[in-house]
């Protein structure tokens, strides 16, 4: 009853933001909520069963220290054949990442229980979240992320299943409170969801073998990261990101082809967006959908203008593009409030105002990057302006995306180092590189050669995570650098298939296994949204990555 | 689904053994437990909240070294408006026992939520076990009994109910996995559940305080017990004993008159008990109603009998108690079993073959007291035999119980020291006497020498628990010592109010705060129905207790 109160009231409080004058949606908001709201999928979910115990040993050349043995031959029979009561604690193994609700039946054996037993389970994407001591809790976030779970259960037999959605492919389980008599499990599994529903056709034989597997694994990793909406991150954040959304609706483009729900996102997005009008970069879905009214990602919000076009293109959906166009119309507003005359952006007052992502790397000088993202968002837009035939209303950004493009050569192209740099900060990063190609501000020889030099020069700022490794990707393609699209694809995403990947993850520095921003490596998401893309890129591009 | 098939195994498993031909009661078992189910009460849920938040400090004088005191003022209406963010403990009080659900709702302040937060709740019925550390654990049960609960709530705000039913008057809440937000509690209460709905008259005025206070805690007590069967207690074990059936109906009968849940028991007992036609001591309401076909407590089982013609005698239900005679008949038996010609029964044998309880004291000789426990069942069953008219099936009785008496004097009774003591030990203790006098083999006369010379004598074996003391002070009044019995009620029940009990304990050793049967005083049970009649003594002995 109360849950419901706070519900009305939240619902009312973000009501009472958005119904003002001020709302510059006014007239839209209930409609897109309503929309999102009646296209959100039906979760498909399949119960999923340990295939086996296993033991976890420390190991220098594993990844994070940690391999996993099979812990004895027919070891899951015997693990519902015997008492529990002795076993201090057991590792089982799902042998693949499931995302859902796990439950699991004891009973007594050959008695009757007089007394509760208490379990603690620990879920774990990777062996380093099994292995790893949670407390003292060293990491960034919040302790509760980590999917470890007391359970007392009252009476035996039964099924109890735990609140808390999981996201794993181990389970530890200790006996915290042991019984007088002998017990044990009688039934264990994961009602594993997902909206990601249809079969993706398979890809012609004869395809690299690794790239076969690059493409399943992403395939999961996208599968998993498909709920009521495409999430970050299963287990962490679990949430709504344009950033991750644009690369998911892509991907998904590819493969499963679930439209309905990248048509909940955009709507979701537009309908949580600030009476301002500028998109928050993410989004909340309970208790009642909301965003965070102090939140602002800079290229986030001009990325949803490029997720609206590639959804149309896609789908041919004019209605739900027409619905939005309003939205991606305003994003605009926000280079239109950097831009200086001499056709620059004011990064210093951007940088001020906004968080401007761009890549997860320390000390990232992000002017150059900035620049590039917003043509390339401006190009898109007025794409889509046209696909809607509503060029007029943006007749400006021809001329504009001209000016900003001269201005980038003028004042960011280093002739002889042939490298595009800032103007306060000289260093050259591949960021800076990669955004004046996916813009088309550099010339395609002019792309070629500076994505070329990057490997061969000193003090590069390197990509700091996948999300910049999939923009790297696009602009080799983009400037005709298959070989190398394909090289970078695969001794990337496959290095992180021969460290035992199952999803691919948020982090991965292929020099730095314990890597995390969060100051605590079993904290990353290993099943994460933005490092899904590589299968969009086999199918899209057959000639580079299927032969 | 697992459970309901696990249910229908056990459901079968029993039947299986009932069902057989060798089943004592094949024509009546089904219909018993459909009697059963069908008197299930209905419980009557109440939502209590937190009246303060409190400090427990140590203590030397305070029961088990620790006291309670308040935090602060309005300190409620402060818990509720202040971040609960840097709280790392708070203690809260809800000012009274309570048993059911406990819910609370947590809301973030002045912000969004985005991340989980974790929170550990301890509830106690007394301040020691709020402030014991329960790990490493020293108890002689399962440390699953031990009410300390880790709650991950994912999203705020949002409401969260345990899953298990507490027993509690106080609870601890820590925090232990810290959100970047400040949030706090909005909401927080204990759906207290009790099938004990019917108002109870007041004790007339003028009726000594202390009377007053140990008739309202008995009445408590005895409501908390009462749940869909009459518990032991309501924290631990939860369960139906016939010991704790027999005194808490007896007190019913002078309090809520909830008769449907007495006959329920009955039933409930009869239904359950083992093929062979004996009681079993206990039985358990879930997942199927079962009892422990290995366990077997003699008096308990001869208890039954006493209760059930109780329970003819305060309704007039002979419908229930014709039903059930057959029972109470073959219960006799066991004393059939063991008896000797001279009119003693076996004890060695008896005591090989049965658990005999009497009295939770360690090396306590029962003997005697199980002479005159058979002898009281005897008597007891004759009456019921009488009421229902059939005293022509155990027309045996009368002579046995002579025979009976008069070997109890010949052989136990010692007219030197006054007391009754076994053949092989020569142990005084109050059970012996006490049970030679609730028998009626002890005359008047020599009832009240032997009671009143145990208080005088060296070397006797005093009662170790509420129970025995129940059955002392019924004594007492029996033997014509209504002072005594007066003086013993307000020493011994009220030694534990004046230590602060909210509910009677199960156990009570006034000179040995940590007395425990479980090697863990926090374990042990603080409202528990062997310790409520304190109530039926006051009520049915008016001129005794309230003038």
């Amino acid at each position: 009853m109360y849950k419901y109160w706070i519900s009305v009231f939240l619902f009312l409080f973000t009501w009472g933001l958005h119904a003002q004058d001020t709302d510059f949606y006014k007239d839209y908001r209930v409609r897109w909520l309503e929309k999102a709201e009646a296209n959100t999928p039906q979760l498909v979910f399949t119960q999923k069963a340990p295939l086996q115990t296993v033991k976890i040993v420390p190991d220098q050349q594993a990844f994070q220290g940690w391999k996993v043995e099979p812990a004895s031959k027919e070891n899951i029979l015997s693990f519902y054949g015997n008492s529990f009561r002795d076993q201090t604690e057991i590792i089982l193994d799902f042998g693949e990442h499931v995302t859902g609700y796990f439950s699991f039946s004891l009973a007594p054996i050959g008695t009757v229980a007089d007394a509760p037993v208490r379990l603690k389970f620990t879920f774990g994407e990777t062996p380093s979240e099994i292995m790893t001591p949670f407390d003292p809790f060293p990491g960034g976030l919040s302790r509760a992320w980590m999917q470890d779970e007391t359970v007392t259960v009252m009476t035996l037999p039964s099924t109890t299943t735990i609140p808390r959605r999981v996201s794993f492919r181990y389970v530890k389980i200790e006996l915290t409170a042991k019984p007088s008599y002998a017990f044990g499990f009688t039934s264990m599994y994961c009602n594993a969801g997902t909206s990601a529903a249809t079969a993706v056709a398979p890809l012609p034989s004869g395809v690299d073998p690794m790239i076969r597997k690059i493409d399943e694994t992403s395939l999961n990793t996208l599968k998993e990261c498909m709920q009521t909406v495409f999430e970050d991150g299963p287990k962490r954040d679990q949430r709504l990101w344009i950033g991750d959304l644009y690369l998911q609706a892509m991907a998904n483009y590819y493969s499963f082809k679930q439209i309905e729900l990248t048509k909940r996102c955009l709507y979701l997005l537009a309908g949580l967006s600030h009476p301002n009008g500028y998109l928050h970069p993410c989004v909340y879905e309970t208790p009642e959908p909301h965003g965070d009214s102090r939140l602002f990602l800079l290229e986030y919000a001009l990325l949803y203008n490029v997720t609206l076009k590639d959804y149309l293109e896609a789908t041919g959906d004019k209605e739900t593009a027409g619905d939005l166009w309003v939205v991606a119309k305003k994003q605009l507003d926000i280079i239109h409030t950097y831009l200086q005359p001499d056709g620059l952006m004011d990064f210093k007052k951007a940088n001020k105002e906004w968080w401007i992502h761009i890549d997860w790397k320390d000390n990232l000088y992000k002017e150059v990057s900035l620049h590039g993202v917003s043509v390339f968002a401006l190009k898109n837009t007025y794409e889509l302006a046209k696909l809607l035939g509503k060029e007029q209303e943006v007749s400006e950004l021809p001329a504009l995306i001209e000016k900003m493009t001269k201005a980038a050569y003028r004042r960011y192209y280093d002739k002889k180092t042939g490298f595009f740099t800032g103007l306060e900060n000289k260093q050259i990063s591949y960021a800076s590189q990669i955004w004046m190609v996916l813009s088309g501000i550099a010339s395609k020889k002019d792309a070629r050669r500076a994505l070329q030099n990057l490997s061969r020069s000193e003090n590069v700022t390197t990509p700091g995570s996948p999300y910049l490794y999939h923009y790297y990707i696009q602009a080799l393609i983009d400037a005709g650098l298959q070989k190398e699209a394909k090289e970078i694809l695969t001794s990337y995403w496959g290095g992180m298939i021969e460290k035992g990947a199952d999803t691919f993850w948020e982090v991965y520095d292929p020099g730095n296994d314990y890597l995390s921003p969060y100051n605590f490596h079993p904290l990353n998401s290993y099943c994460h949204a933005w490092s899904c893309t590589p299968l969009y890129f086999i199918r899209r591009y057959p000639e580079i990555f299927q032969h």
